[in-house]
Parts: C-alpha cells; sequence; structure tokens
C-alpha cells in the first residue's frame, strides 16, 4: 500500500486536503505517481494539480482522460478554472480545447471572462463566486439563502456578504461578523442605518494594477476584497489566499529581475527555455565586460610597464559592485514595498551617498595599506584608495539614482538596473584607477 | 485647513482608516506634521504609528505625553502593542518604561507574555484576543455573547469561533459561515455532529518556526490560524494581514542577505548602522578580493608578456560571476519558496550544469571570435573560449550547490552564498584564463 492509499484511509473525505494529497504525492517517483493519481478523488484532483509545482503538470494530465480532466475543471472555483486550462493550454492545445468544449457554458463563460485580463489587472485574479443581497432584503431570508447555497457547495470560503443594487453595483459590504449581530427580523438596510460602524466597501476596480490591490490588501488588513468595473458593477472578489500568491510571486519577479532571469521562463521544467532567456542577459552583460575591457585596452601601455596595476585592479571594480549593489537592492525593495514615497528621492541619494562615502573612505585606508606593503610602493596605495573613494561613491549614487529614475519613466526599477550599475562600477573602477596611476606613478 | 483636516472633516468617524490618517502624513513636511499629529484621534494614534514607516516613529512620540502614548498603547490589540512598545523601547527606555507602568495590569501581562517569544517564533506574531466558546453552549447564547464582545469592541475582525475544553485546549474551528448556518436552538456539539463538514483546527504552536506557519497558510488557503502551546491549550491567532507582512519581511530579508544587507539595520533612518552592517560584508568580499587578486599575482609573468591578457581577464571572471548569480538566485528563492524538496538537489544541480554548459558553449564561441580578431592573435580567443567554459560550467555548479548546501547543515541558504560564490567564480576565472594562456601561448 502507497503513502496516499494510507492518507486517504486514515482520513475521513471532509478532512481530505488537496495540499496534503500533493505533498505526499511530491515524494514518489514516476512509476508510483502514476499509480497514485489514480486515487485522488477526481473532485479534488484540479486542485491537487495546481497544489503541485507546474513540473508535475504533464504528469497528472497523462494520466486522465479528457472526461476526468472536465470534472476536474468543473469542480475549481472560477480563479482556478481559469489557472488550470492555462496550464493545460500551454501543455496541449488539442487537449485544452477539447476539455473546454465539453465543460458546462456557464464555466465557459467564465472561463472566457476571466480570460480577458492582462496579468497585471485585478479582474485577472478574482473569482466569480460570491454572495450578494439587496438592501430591502430581511435578514433572516438572507441567512437561509445562504445556508441553502452553500449546503450545495455554489459558494465557499464566505467572509462577506455584497449588498448591491438592482443593477448589481455594489452598496455596502457586510462582514459575517456584522451579520451575525444584526436583527434578524429586519431589512438589511435597517440594520445598517441602526449600526454605528460603517459598511462603506473598500473595493477595487478590475483594471486597476493588481500591485495596488495588494497595497489596499496590506494597509486596510483585508482578507476579502470585491471587485468592481468602471461603473461600479460588482464582478467577484479576491481573497487572502490570491494575495499570498501574488507577494510572493512579486517578490521571486524581483528578485530574479535584479540577477538576470526570466520568472515565467523558469516555471516549468524546459531547460532551453531558461536557458535562452539567461543568455539574453549574459549577452547584455558580455557586451558592457567587452567596453569595460575596452577601457582597460586605452591603458595598456601603463600596465605593460607595471604589472601590479593588472593584480590590483580587479579589486576596486569589485568593491564597487558590491556596495552598489548594496544600494541597488535597498533601493529597488523599498520602492516595490512603498517605503519611498515621491518627493523622497534626494533623501534615498543623500543616504546611499553617506554610507558608500563612509565605507569608501575606510576601505580605501585598508587597501591602499594592503597594496603599499604588498608592492612595496607607497604611492600605489595612494591610487587604489582614491580610486577606491571614487567608485564606491559613484556606486552609492548610481545604485540609488538607476531604480529611482527607472521608476520615475515607468519602468520596472529591477529590471536591467543591476547591468546598468555594474557597467557604470566596473568603467569607473578600472579607469579611476589606471588613469590615477598613470598620472601618479608613471 | 491642512490636508489631515479636510480629510478628518470630509469622513464619518466610523469611516476614517489608521493608513488613511498616515498617508496624508508621509506628504507633510516637518512643521505641518507635528501640527497635523494632534489632530489625529487619540484612539488611532498608535496604529497610524504602525502604518507610518519606521523613521516618522520618533516624530510622533515627541509630539506625544506619556498619557497620550499609554492611552494609544491601549487601543492597540496584544500584538500591535508588542509592535509600539518595542519601538518606544529602541527609542527611549526611559519614557517605554514609563508608558508601561501606566499601563492597565491586563495589557501589561500580554505583553510581557508575548515578548517571551523569539521573532522566528510563530507566537511572537498572534494576537491573544480571540472569540471561545464551549461545545455545549447553546448557539444562540454564543451569538448574544458574541454581539456584546463586539459592540465593546473587544474583540474584531473575527472570522471564526474557537471551541475549547473547560482547561481551555481548542477543540473545533467553527468559520462564522459554519456558524451562521446552524440550528442556533441546539448546542454547538449537537450541529458539530450533524454536519457532514469537518472542524478539526487547522492550528500551530507557539514555538514552531514561523516560517512554517506562513507555509500552512498559503498551502491550506487559510485567513486566521488559531495558536496553541504544547499541550494544546488555545493562545491565540495569526490572521491574514500579519501573514502579508511576513511574507514581504521574509522576501525582502533574502533580497538583502544575497546583497550582503542586514534587513534590520535598513529599516531606520540611521546612516551609521546601515553603514556598518554593510561595510562588514563589503569587508569579507575585500578579502576575497585580495584572495583572488593573489591568484592573478602568480600569473605577473604572462602578464608582463601579453598586455592583452589583463585586458580580457575580468570579462570571463564577470561572466562568471553573472552567470552564477543566476543560478543562485533561483536556487536561493525555489528553496524558500518550497519548489525544491529533499531528494531533489540532484535534478536542481543538473538543470543547472546544464544551462550553465549552453551559455558557456554560445559566450565562449562568441568571446573568442572577439578576442581573435581584438587582438590578431586567434589562440588567444581558444583560450578565452575554454576558460569561459569552464568558468560558466563551475558557475552553475557552485550556483546551486551552495545554497543547497547550505540549506542541508541548517544555515540561511541567501547569508554569505553570493561571497562564496563570486569568490569561486573570480578565482577559477582568473586561474583558467590565465593558466590556459601560459601554457598555451607562451
Amino acid at each position: 500500500m502507497n503513502k496516499l492509499e494510507e492518507y486517504l484511509n486514515a482520513h475521513e473525505r471532509s478532512e481530505i486536503h488537496p495540499s496534503d494529497i500533493a505533498k505526499i504525492l511530491k515524494q514518489l517517483d514516476d512509476a508510483e505517481f502514476s499509480a497514485a493519481i489514480k486515487l485522488v478523488p477526481k473532485d479534488l484532483i484540479g486542485d491537487v494539480a495546481l497544489a503541485l509545482p507546474d513540473r508535475y503538470f504533464d504528469d497528472i494530465v497523462e494520466n486522465l482522460s479528457v472526461d476526468e480532466l472536465k470534472h476536474a475543471v468543473s469542480e475549481l472555483e472560477s480563479d482556478d478554472q481559469v489557472d488550470f486550462m492555462h496550464e493545460l493550454e500551454e501543455l496541449d492545445e488539442n487537449i485544452a480545447s477539447e476539455v473546454f468544449d465539453t465543460l458546462d457554458e456557464e464555466d465557459r463563460k467564465e472561463i472566457i471572462k476571466l480570460q480577458t485580463y492582462e496579468e497585471e489587472e485585478a479582474g485577472a485574479y478574482m473569482q466569480l463566486e460570491i454572495f450578494t443581497a439587496y438592501k430591502n432584503e430581511i435578514v433572516h431570508d438572507v441567512i437561509r439563502r445562504f445556508a441553502e447555497l452553500r449546503k450545495s457547495k455554489v459558494i465557499e470560503n464566505i467572509q462577506n456578504l455584497f449588498i448591491v443594487s438592482s443593477d448589481n453595483r455594489l452598496l455596502y459590504t457586510v462582514g459575517l461578523d456584522d451579520l451575525l449581530v444584526f436583527d434578524f427580523k429586519k431589512t438589511l438596510l435597517e440594520n445598517i442605518e441602526q449600526s454605528e460602524d460603517s459598511f462603506e466597501p473598500k473595493k477595487a476596480e478590475d483594471r486597476e494594477n493588481i500591485k495596488d490591490v495588494v497595497h489596499y490588501f496590506e494597509e486596510y488588513d483585508l482578507s476579502v476584497m470585491p471587485i468592481v468595473n468602471a461603473y461600479g458593477i460588482l464582478l467577484g472578489r479576491i481573497t487572502s489566499d490570491d494575495i499570498y500568491d501574488i507577494i510572493n510571486e512579486h517578490a521571486t519577479e524581483q528578485m530574479y529581475h535584479l540577477a538576470g532571469v526570466d520568472d515565467d521562463a523558469e516555471e516549468y521544467d524546459e531547460i532551453f527555455r531558461a536557458g535562452k532567456k539567461r543568455a539574453s542577459w549574459l549577452g547584455i552583460n558580455l557586451f558592457t565586460a567587452i567596453f569595460a575591457s575596452m577601457v582597460i585596452g586605452l591603458f595598456a601601455d601603463t600596465l605593460e610597464s607595471m604589472v601590479a596595476l593588472a593584480v590590483l585592479m580587479p579589486i576596486v571594480a569589485s568593491m564597487g559592485g558590491n556596495a552598489g549593489t548594496q544600494s541597488l537592492t535597498v533601493v529597488v525593495r523599498q520602492l516595490a514595498l512603498g517605503g519611498i514615497s515621491k518627493g523622497d528621492a534626494m533623501r534615498i541619494i543623500k543616504k546611499e551617498i553617506l554610507i558608500s562615502l563612509m565605507n569608501g573612505l575606510i576601505f580605501a585606508v585598508v587597501m591602499g595599506i594592503v597594496a603599499a606593503i604588498w608592492f612595496n610602493i607607497n604611492m600605489l596605495g595612494v591610487v587604489i584608495a582614491l580610486s577606491m573613494v571614487i567608485n564606491l561613491l559613484m556606486a552609492g549614487f548610481f545604485g540609488a539614482a538607476i531604480p529611482l529614475f527607472l521608476k520615475k519613466i515607468d519602468i520596472d526599477p529591477a529590471i536591467g538596473s543591476t547591468v546598468i550599475l555594474t557597467t557604470v562600477t566596473d568603467v569607473v573602477g578600472f579607469f579611476s584607477f589606471l588613469a590615477l596611476a598613470t598620472y601618479i606613478l608613471l
């Protein structure tokens, strides 16, 4: 008996969770996986597939018929249906369209509706299953209707009741904790008017940037947010579990961009796709590295007459690159988290320059002494110290200024800023060191 | 009339949100800020202080008396009280202890209790305000009690009822959506027994690592989680808004560690503190850069006889560093997100080696041709191409192996891995290039 069988036998149906199944599946080898996947309750298989890393998706699809796939999709909530169909299309368009054609008309409509949104739009992340009522309904009736919807599993994980007008515009959000203390015999509106609390909904528009919506969740400590269109018509909701995923994805995207990696390409197990994307960044880096080398080439005569310069030169560039990366990372991250507001640019640049000046001076002294002793040439120490101060200062300035500038012109400050920065620190490092050496030592 | 006054006049008391006040305060200059802070409703000032970036904290405290501070703290939820007192202690221990002494005994006890937890323990993030009931209570009575607690603002943002035994052990978690469809005339236990749903609580222990707790939230799509001690006694709860903050903090920590920056030191506006921490990483980098330079020093004769080598040498190191950082970043991030399970190490290393080999070959050819033409020495092209392949291969291997190894021996894979990696890619880059040049060209 395999581990999954053990788990399924040990738990009642209501206690079985797709994430637990996914955890067990991840530990199995290929043969066990194929056998185990057939044991997963059919109504959970969609959730299990989405809980597993993307690279398992084809293994799951391989082991299922179109009919089973259709069943898996129909059991999912609308936002998850879209994710599942998206994965399926990436894997095999024919199977995807076969599955799509067998779905209920309502599911098909919902999927098409959600697929119209761009990846950065809030609408792309909402689910359409919501609990709504009209303001003149008696609370007792609303609760009875809720019980029925819940029993039939049409809606799950409900925390709010959305009160809409007859043309479906969102009027109020009532938490279930509010609803529970309402007078059940009165209408919703009567209760709302008698209450001291505010039922003004915190809402977002479907075309708003999802990053702004995440900020609303963070600022207002929300666990659910209704999504409306430009006319205020209620469309769906975004829940806290989506927000966890989005926060993680955005942080991943940012880290990857700083390192010259594409987050979409890395998701799958296709080495060629990830490698190609990485190659494009390495290509840019090669280009800038050659440019920096041409700067070195300007001083070929100097290098020929003093080989110590060739030995020490990478230290200046390396220290500048590292100090600059420190500044860059802090500024990029704080820009993303909203820790830097408009008009803050000068404060940030000043801070980074001060830090880099402080550290530049410290390491200039240390490295100056080391170089002077190592090669027994005092003025070599002075040269490397001076160029270290210059390069770290530039590193601090550009480490702060590059992302601030990119943000200002509405470009993602994480993309490309590293390569611009290291070009600066390499070029300034090599040039200042070799030029000073030419001038002072020769 | 300043902007804050406008906002406060335009909104009813129940609609005023601390985050909105914080947003307005951030736009004011120092003089306006002092005037505005006095307008903030006193019961909101604690929340406003916590909603602002840390560097505003002293401006707020300066403008408040001990009595006002006490009032601000007493209005906060327990987890926020601890945060506020922590900030206050950092700022001024005397004021902090004065404020602490004026607090109610219950508040003092709760703060002391929560302060016993380490930063990485789940207990440090919980709030103690929860809604509990015994299993034999009639639902109707429970709801009446809830209404009273809510009215008196003892508990807020409630989504769950926790059912405990007489000795306070957590038995069941009942969502308010469940409670709403219960038979109000029966006891909680009768309702639970008649339901098909599972009320088995998803809980975490107070001493568990908060990172694991965050993973539970993500995996099980939770918006609230009860926290118990080792004996199962219910202590408090963690809510989704805490999880947003923690996910963001952990991602920040990771990015900062990769760049050699300390997240705690950067939080404040003290340039010296942040600079000192950054200096310690730069110091390590200087040490390793000197080591790499000593490797170059081994080939001083070779460099002297062919200055082209000094010009090209940084390209090999730079490409290795960048390719390695790509691998490193992906592996560190996937380790944190749980995308890499145990026994996955070989798959990851293989993948990274393949990608780096693929890109190594491409850029070896490109750079080989460039170098051969640039300096008109064909064998120089062969030398740089060979060393490029070697260094990118090493970069891929170590970029994957370093974080996997650090994780294996229970060290945070983000800390220090960058500096180890760049040491490898610098040393291998310089050594392979100069050794091959010595052997092939001279």
